[in-house]
């Protein structure tokens, strides 16, 4: 399918108390280019096996292709990652018809805090939280893909 | 799982007719890198994504993870794969206890024939068809990832 979404910094810590879903999140790339990103992901006691194709022109729109694997299938997978796991909380927070995932990044990328909003429409209406800070949409140096290679404290 | 397997060049095509199941095979790589192949195949009208990690010292064992995807969404992940896609005819033949799998090449990779046996340990005895030549386990040069982006006709 084409996943759309919009992606912010987040200008404060407020978002933590309105959050309804915590999740512990590690993931790592058997492959970080952006064309072609394969990602093996552990949330909570859950593995995913990710893979996503090129932005469209506008930033906003890519092709994303999911399923659920075995915790124990995405452990081993993550030993054959390239080096530079990533490591975060996401919380959940939901505003008006939508919900924010926010990423709290540890490790390398400690300092770094990213919104997400899933879209089904590149044009959708939605409201921005007063923690919402600077739009980074289709910035690839915001992607987990280039921070597990380019971590946020070498910028 | 550990795959351990042992590769073959093929001598004579005598083994054509000893043939069980014959099957077309398109494959092509979302990551080609020995250490975490990825790899989208579609065999007859199954598909499959296989994930490799690095060879054992000996060449005979290596790491690998399948899942049966749909015929659809192998052929979207086809589009996003490295340019580079393979073409071959899949042979399957028994001998004694154990099944060979002869590959025959087409496009770049045309005058290629390789066999495979999987076997369940690296000691483990087999009998030798006459149409098998030259052992070529663990010679990266015949993976089917380092073919895709280095084709027989180039060699």
């Amino acid at each position: 399918m084409i996943e759309i979404e919009r992606k912010f910094l987040v200008s404060n810590d407020s978002f933590i108390e309105q959050a309804f879903v915590k999740n512990k999140i590690s993931q790592g790339y058997l492959s970080s280019v952006p064309e072609r990103t394969v990602r093996v992901r552990i949330k909570g006691d859950v593995g995913f096996l990710t893979i996503k194709g090129a932005s469209s022109k506008s930033g906003l729109s890519r092709y994303e292709w999911e399923k659920e694997i075995s915790l124990n299938d995405a452990e081993n997978l993550l030993l054959l990652c390239e080096p530079g796991v990533i490591e975060k909380t996401r919380y959940e927070v939901i505003s008006g018809n939508h919900t924010f995932e926010i990423d709290v990044f540890y490790g390398d990328n400690k300092g770094l805090i990213i919104a997400e909003i899933e879209l089904t429409a590149e044009m959708e209406y939605f409201e921005l939280p007063d923690w919402i800070g600077a739009e980074v949409t289709g910035d690839v140096k915001y992607y987990n893909s280039f921070l597990s290679q380019n971590p946020f404290k070498n910028w």
